[in-house]
């Protein structure tokens, strides 16, 4: 099937307006940041920036498959993984997996370029892969803040909460996986909380727990009862993202995870998380050889479970400050490096996970985005498909951020446009506006601009660009304190996605069973 | 004369390292961000980003030609340029220029291809255009703000404090011109304490004045006087910027200032000013041929006064908020035309100014280091040469931020760090360390992290990655306040550069014959 494309050159706005129910409807959506659902699909219309030539890509190539074939990785505790492995030429001693030179490249040729995810609204399909890019929200973080209540453990009601504010935002794609952590639920049945909240919720394409196999297990079985049980032999709806125990290992639960969703032909995000001088070397060209060959060995293991399972080629790496062991984000160091591992992955032909608005600060503050949009920028020109962490995004991923997300969509929405490229045509080069205005005189006035005053531009939700005077007499409010506004607006006017009755019901029942059969766990 | 490089890839630490008087030095000058001055010339090690094919180039550079021919531009109360212009072939009707296609691109090749630009201490010297990057601070702010005393006008004490900020930055390697407008002195005389302070302040090259001929003329007399009578004839050690009164229009007091500085052999930055909608129409594709049309006509005048006098193709295109009439920067709109704007200038062989850390915000608040950073990485992905604006704007150029200006700092560091590329090369790649940590190993204690722990990453002065507690304890400091305390410590500890008296004398005698000779003006 063809996806609809929405061209982005005529801006966001023009999309809009397509689907709009006229100038007040839209004025009303813009008002409140709650925006129609995004454009199922995004089709990149710049080149991507190539930083390292032939050679160099080539000796860091070499270096991978070094790595691979001296060094070797380890799946630890895994016996299924090392029989299948050996079983495919590589040497196996004890839990270390060593591959030829070429190997693990060639395990990995199986898996798709790109593929169909899909939503449970069709509108909210997506391609992964290819010159698709899509974005998705942080993943993982223990703690939210906001600036009324402040930093506290996340709970389910924070975890619904961003989920809702993905769905009702049209530059988020993706629904997302562990949006923040619900610590005030047993760690053992979380998971089922989580999933039911992306399948109530949004109709986003949305990822699964990987805590342990069983869990992961869970989530497919929940997503069966809301796509129907024979749907995900041919279909992708679900994901699981694998972390690699860097430097060089795979744990079982990790590896377990990635069987779960393979064996279910569903799709895994294998992504080496390296913090340069502490699971790795401290200089960038040996990380991106190490997390290229992690990534290789990960995706070779999902190919040998079912030869064509979709994957998607991830990357985390960043830098630390070495005198103090933080993890720092959006370093020219770092930026570099996702300009280059996005050239390794184009050469293995992968849909590619990389950038995202990272940074340290504790708060959505100059630093904040100064990292974020840093890090975002070099995601999206290198060539990412796939953005995790694109909004909310704090203190090195411990903290979620109500503000935060919000500022963060916006940056979203300008990197979208972005990506829509310059159109070097008549209309654009407006011939007629310069016989109509000549030197000297104002082109406010113009038929051109009048024509194009509406679309030309993305207009920010959130930047203000009034007067000093007039931005004094609104109450001098910076950023953040705008945001705050904004999320509050946006959740106020949330409205769920109908869900069938009898399906809730599926879905509300295997969790019942689920929980009745297990006791709580809290670590 | 071949200038010294700095090997950027081994990181700024490491070329400090060279300079340093030893550990305890170098913690000294970092503690108070007050480090020695600036690598004398950054030679670029990575690619730059190539948008548009060789088409959409060709597109637009015939529009250009369409401009130049069809439409022209006007020289406005200047007969000489007229003159110039109609002995060069162009035709020339009242004080509208037309050009034949192809004649102002003929004009503009006599200029070279790139230039040296002395400072007053060798050491300062530097290179524009080629593979040279050079950061220069904000231009032109009437306003100056810090978070204590609030937005205020600016004041010639302002204007000495910025001088002396961005000589004590490794980072800025111009000290820009008007880094301020400093309002309390007479609008006819103010020009003579700008000069006076970056020369006694400072010792990399500067700016002079370019509010009226005259004042260009007194900028170079004070140049003469300190570097030497005849040595401006072969030198260039000064600059103008001159901003094009777009769209199609250069009044006399550009032009004229233009003509002073060509005329010495002194080198003329030529900037269109355009924001879409209003000084053009709104859609890009227009607007890079405009400025295109419009910077190749005022170099093509600098050639015809002088031919081979040194040149700088400007460029100041960014978006409104079209509902407003608001400029808007960091947009997606403005950052693709930064792109394509380079690939024009790189087709005319000449240095290009592009980019800088522009924000439409009142406060250095997320907004601002937002758009700043955005607009500062397209700048240098797009192969810029020289950044203007590279510290300290805020308010779409109304006010200097003292606390910008050192945010601003830092992020130039990083993307200098960024500009020295990766090296791949056997000791990046690290099999050693690899042979020492295996899978699952720390590397932090491993021989390559100890050697190389020090250089590895640009180290940021002013961003926060300590833990949330640690940051709790120190007083849950923003960007924003760690910032005010920089630069009061690096105004604290700013020392003034020798100045030989005789020099410093006579630059006061020609400032006191000129204040003497005529009545103050205050607008």
């Amino acid at each position: 099937m063809r996806e609809p494309e929405i061209d982005l050159r005529k801006s966001p706005g023009a999309a809009r307006k397509r689907r709009a129910g006229g100038r007040s409807a839209r004025a009303a959506r813009r008002q409140a940041g709650n925006l129609a659902t995004a454009p199922a699909v995004i089709t990149r219309r710049i080149p991507v920036y190539a930083l390292l030539d032939e050679d160099a890509l080539q000796r860091l190539e070499d270096h991978a498959d070094w790595i691979l074939r001296e060094i070797g990785i380890e799946f630890r505790g895994d016996d299924e993984a090392l029989r299948l492995f050996k079983d495919a030429g590589a040497s196996v001693s004890g839990a270390r997996v060593r591959f030829d030179t070429g190997l693990a490249r060639a395990l990995c040729a199986t898996a798709p370029k790109s593929f169909r995810m899909e939503g449970r609204d069709p509108a909210s399909s997506l391609t992964l892969g290819g010159e698709h890019v899509v974005f998705m929200p942080a993943y993982g973080p223990p703690f939210v803040t906001d600036l009324e209540r402040g930093r506290r453990y996340a709970t389910i009601e924070d975890f619904r909460n961003f989920v809702k504010l993905t769905y009702a935002s049209p530059w988020l794609h993706h629904s997302g996986g562990t949006v923040c952590e619900p610590v005030d639920l047993p760690v053992n049945k979380r998971h089922l909380d989580m999933v039911y909240a992306h399948l109530r919720y949004s109709t986003k394409p949305f990822m699964g727990s990987v805590t342990a196999p069983e869990r992961a297990e869970d989530s497919i079985a929940m997503a069966r009862l809301v796509f129907g049980e024979g749907h995900l032999e041919q279909h992708c709806v679900i994901q699981g993202n694998i972390n690699v125990n860097s430097p060089l290992v795979y744990d079982q639960v990790m590896s377990g995870a990635l069987k779960a969703y393979a064996r279910a032909n569903q799709s895994v995000v294998v992504s080496p998380f390296i913090l340069g001088g502490a699971m790795g070397p401290v200089t960038q060209p040996a990380l991106l050889a190490q997390a290229h060959a992690e990534a290789m060995a990960g995706i070779a293991l999902s190919q040998l479970v079912r030869r064509g399972a979709p994957v998607v080629y991830g990357n985390f790496l960043t830098t630390m400050n070495l005198k103090t062991g933080a993890p720092t984000f959006g370093t020219p160091e770092a930026n570099l490096s996702t300009f280059a591992i996005a050239q390794l992955c184009r050469r293995l032909g992968l849909p590619l996970r990389c950038g995202g608005q990272l940074t340290a600060s504790k708060v959505a503050d100059g630093q904040a985005m100064q990292e974020s949009a840093t890090s975002m920028m070099a995601g999206i020109l290198a060539g990412s498909n796939m953005v995790f962490h694109a909004a909310g995004w704090l203190e090195g991923g411990l903290t979620m951020g109500y503000e935060k997300f919000v500022m963060d969509l916006d940056h979203c929405g300008m990197m979208l446009r972005m990506l829509g490229g310059l159109a070097i045509d008549a209309e654009g080069l407006a011939a007629e506006a310069y016989r109509e205005a000549g030197p000297g005189e104002a082109f406010l006035g113009t038929a051109h601009t009048l024509a194009h005053f509406e679309t030309a531009n993305y207009l920010s939700d959130l930047a203000d660009t009034d007067s000093y005077e007039q931005w004094v007499e609104n109450g001098r409010l910076d950023l953040e304190r705008r945001a705050h506004r904004r999320w509050q607006q946006m959740l106020d006017q949330y409205e769920a996605p109908p869900l069938e009755p009898a399906i809730d019901e599926a879905l509300k029942d295997f969790m019942a069973r689920k929980n009745a059969a297990m006791p709580d766990q809290w670590h």
